[in-house]
């Protein structure tokens, strides 16, 4: 049975409920059913946790030493401004997928870099809640690989 | 009835405490009455935070959208720094307008460059606390005009 | 009885003729009409200058040291491009104070610096006629608190 | 049945065979073989293409046009210098994802950039050869929202 | 009899299929057809090349040593990436016109540079087909003058 | 019967007599009798400007709005510095042809940036008094299309 | 008698956890207690706090106007991002020090700036735990020099 | 004899009132005197021009064709944004030099390109009304020398 | 005997012909012969390939995988755009020499950086055809010390 | 025994004599024998040198190849330009310490750069001659721990 | 009396001899004489030195504490790189003036800023030898002034 | 007979002894006698100097103008940083040729720029004491050729 924390970052928890041209109508509730049942599929077990403050997702991140063998994250805004958040993960060890509902490169140019991806296992964005299914998906399949 | 977030970021309940030369001796409670006996005059309500904690703030914000017109900030240091708060606040939808006490572009390079100015109605700077009751001001404004 | 120099750079005299999507339906004699009756108010004195004129603009601000306390500009285009306005208004040592109709740091990129705000007060964007009327209040206290 | 351009950039006909360190040891055989089998399970018809002449790339998603709904494309290293190919895209209007077999963030500057990207449905990267069946699956279920 | 190389880049075989609301709705015939028409008013003789790839583009610049006084070319997205194509032209040495349908200047920052601008005799774009037009006859014209 | 404004920027009137290497022997009077007699053949009346001052170019475009129905501009040396002079003919929303004498591409590298270009329907450069009939041509061709 | 507070920025927790080839495998247990047996040879008292939070090392500095004579601080991933926190410690006015475990000029080059060492009275970097201690050395020093 | 245009640039009839700080308590009449003083001298005859219209310096550059063997510049604040003044020496084809009162070298970043310098005989700042007073008699002795 | 793969990139096949004051007036076959007389002596059998299609340089280098024991390569004008070249080479692990004729530091700024340099053993430019020779010489030398 | 060559780049001769706001009122003396005192303690042998000659501390540092176990530099304004001396430092490769006596961050832009940082063990900057200690203490226990 | 000293940077011992088109033909003795026949009108005393080492331009610049009033200097080619040269004259606190024979805005880009001109009285180029009695005449006035 | 100047800039006498991961085992006398040897078949003259001192190689190049027809080259780290050693090539006229030991173009971004390369014959790098030879090679060639 493998344990992963999925990590929603700040704003997500306003999903399906803000700037729908942006990032469609589903909320974080589906987004977490998508992934609850496919984790049931794929006999993985996952905690999840939204939260808007920097600080939670690291203690996440450090707790889940103790029980997870990966991470999946959408680190919204603070994909682009938290070295912190980068220093949590590779802190960790724990391979970890970075995922994104919209496709950023079609955005503002500040959202064209992030801090996450250079430590990741790999980046998908653009696919809506799809994003966070696919990570899953690959995530799962990277550490069976190992 | 209006009603209006007002929000102080990092550092703000130093005010009048912290380097008067940049901010003044005006305290926080002193512009919060300035507010508060504008907001009488103009019929508006308003619920005032501080916090030195961005998730806090971004927590707020989202609150707001179950009860305000507007959203009233001064992003202290967090202006130069945070996407999280620029979404949390066009996530939500409202009329915001950011204010400064002190003039940025008269201060270091860094603080030339804000990430809430291009989601804002309007940007104001450089008047001490009577920024703050020029932003009540034409934020009202801006929700009547609509 | 305080004397004050209102300054309309290029273009401005197109107002409320001029992409409206923009600036909207306000022209000119509208914003100077509200900046009279907001003077009277405060009892001020208002000379008024449009110009499309780098020079005449520069030449109003040099005049101005015979018997203004304050100047309230809005230096269009000029903005973003000239060094000499710049001097003139740091040459006769006025205090002034930079407004715009329009947020600037929602427009084009070469719009986002001014070589005005290193030297003003104070500025104002994006509450349309409002910004004027903000912007000569706090001209006018900035000159009452010295 | 949903027709379908899988596109392979320069230099993808050595995979297996070059720079196992980064690329691991699957050959485009074997990508071919894993999509294959998963265009058969969705019902699928794939028309695969490698070449190292842009030119031959771009005129395959010129012919696309007339018979598929949808391009999968990693265009190796001309993810970063073709306009060209971008255009050709956009051009014929068919939505594209764009997958890497690599993280390409975590390797050198220049190919952090990508032509392709803000283009496309969505872009995966860093999962080997499942970056490539993720793909697929994501612009299937792209062209069924549609 | 003046010969003239006509050369159209990649994707241009599109044109009229393509992205109607930047290019228009003229194809690729309509446009040799203007051509031509103002060909035989002028007295010259047109050789028309269209191809996505860069060396078949190049090629023929070379081969056009033998026969030809001048080139007119829409390297269309190998404007701003193609320093062998800038190469060839100059390598031949014939006098070159560089045309393009939409105003370059208007659409993303990348498109803004070219690389065959600073070896043409001139530059011409955003009249849609008359671009080319214009450019043979401002291309006859330098030919005659010399 | 089509009104069109013809605007020659700074130092044009040396036009000739300045640095023929660059601009060549025509005179001013020479590129506006040239203009005058396409005008006659294609039935425009024009209106012809000098001024080494911004802000009498800046004066005729908005004076433009009553009478023309299109604007050809060299603007000489603002094409590179002037806000001002953009702002003036987006303002007045008549169509505008950007014309050169010589290919700016060719030139200093602060030439070859034009704050004109991003509003204009056209840009031609390089082809001496022959860039001007063609703008003119370009520009009677693009009113008609309307 | 004198005060310091001691602050450990992000993921300073996981010391001697993460990443040994980066900070060797001294716990901060290890850290704070070679700190405390320095303090008590230079008869000063520590108050240490560790946070994830950038709120609580705000928080925290705020507090210390009241008992504190001076600051020593290692940002963590802060270090590079939080003008907040910059902020915090140039408005309650205490000397600072800034320490880092690792040599940041050797890492990645989004290390090598710092928000805090231009407000800092010095920066020491690269002697593992001993930059703690030669940092409060030098801020006890510091202090006495006053 | 010689004859030779000295243009003073916007804001330096100023001299002497404005920012003695930097300027010192010189007059713009005490720099004429002492430049004429000196032309006496040197049997030359100057034509002395302020103006703080960018056009008006135009025209005089212009019409010093006809009668002036070099021209003395003080370009304040267009120094760093004027093509058009640029053009118009480089236009007439007379020596120039440029001098300024202050060392701009010690200033704020924006001053320390100049497109004047490009095109002079020489540069000369920081020395007072003396850096006038050497430059005419660098631009007296470069015109003998030719 | 050592076999290698001596590839002309594009434009190449122009030498002699083309811009003879940069390239001098050797034709390509002078530079063939050059380079086979010394294979001759060095006992190393050479394949030669000149393509203007990038795609043709990439498949021999490709199929040098079968026989070649290093490549000698002028890349001409891909030299600055190919990252697909690039990969081509470190793609297939043999050493590689990069060679220009003129000396790329002297030329046009955007000549100065080249996507080959970084994978290659050694680089010459600036000495005509005997940047070949040496070339040449330098990849058999580094072959042996194998 | 520890052998340690202490090396003062250019212009710290003049220390105590030089600009005492930035440097305080120690001379170079001092500082030597503050370290000469701790080196006692220490058990250390110092060699120190001073010299405003690149080349002289190139030599000192090559000649301590052979009697040194480490280097203690203040590089002076060499910090930030010179290559070569850090080519020095990492060609002997002995454990090295950069100390600078005021916090460079807080000074001139150039002097954020150090290009000798990116090689030293640790870097301390801003506590005056108790930088230069400190930077003994951190290079002998560096020593030690290997 | 006013002692000066004047030093010549690397490569000014070729004078006359070098690039003639650049510098012209005076030699550095006929610049010297020239400085020297200047200096006894003025009844100042030089002591001059030129030196390609600049160890040797720093040891002299320190020197000159003991006995000089101002210090004219051409930094030749250290002028762009030494941070080292401008410490020594900031350290010794010397009025210094920098002068160029050559205009240094005319040539290449990177000789367009200059170390020294920050801390220089005032600075003069493009003058040939002159540049230097002109830079001395505004030394010794400065001098004077003070 | 020809006469060559051989210079070894700063550090290059610790070759064999330095870092040999990236220079090699061969030591400087090695490489002179590679080059003593290869000078005698060539019938040349070699006069070797190395120096860490910038100052001795730019006497040592001042000095070949009497004897030396050409100059051969490896500048060490002021490849990077020194225009006084550029312009001392430049200043004697004597064709020159750059080399290095290793491939700059793999190693830190910083080595990527070479002062001298632009007044160079040309350039070899990455062939380990080879890189000499050939350097020798072309720089007799290149005599020869004139």
């Amino acid at each position: 049975m493998k344990n992963i924390l999925v990590l929603h970052g700040p704003n997500l928890n306003l999903l399906g409920l803000r700037e729908p041209q942006i990032y469609g109508n589903t909320t974080l509730d589906d987004v977490n059913n998508h992934l609850l049942s496919l984790a049931k599929q794929r006999k993985a077990d996952l905690r999840i946790v939204q939260s808007n403050h920097e600080g939670v997702l690291i203690d996440s991140i450090h707790a889940a030493r103790e029980w997870a063998q990966g991470i999946l994250i959408n680190p919204g805004g603070l994909t682009h401004t938290s070295v912190a958040l980068r220093d949590a993960i590779s802190g960790v060890g724990l391979p970890c997928v970075e995922v994104h509902l919209s496709n950023i490169h079609k955005r503002e140019e500040f959202r064209h870099h992030s801090f996450i991806s250079g430590i990741a296992v790999g980046v998908i964005c653009g696919f809506g809640w799809r994003s966070y299914t696919m990570g899953l998906t690959g995530l799962l399949d990277a550490i069976s690989d190992k």
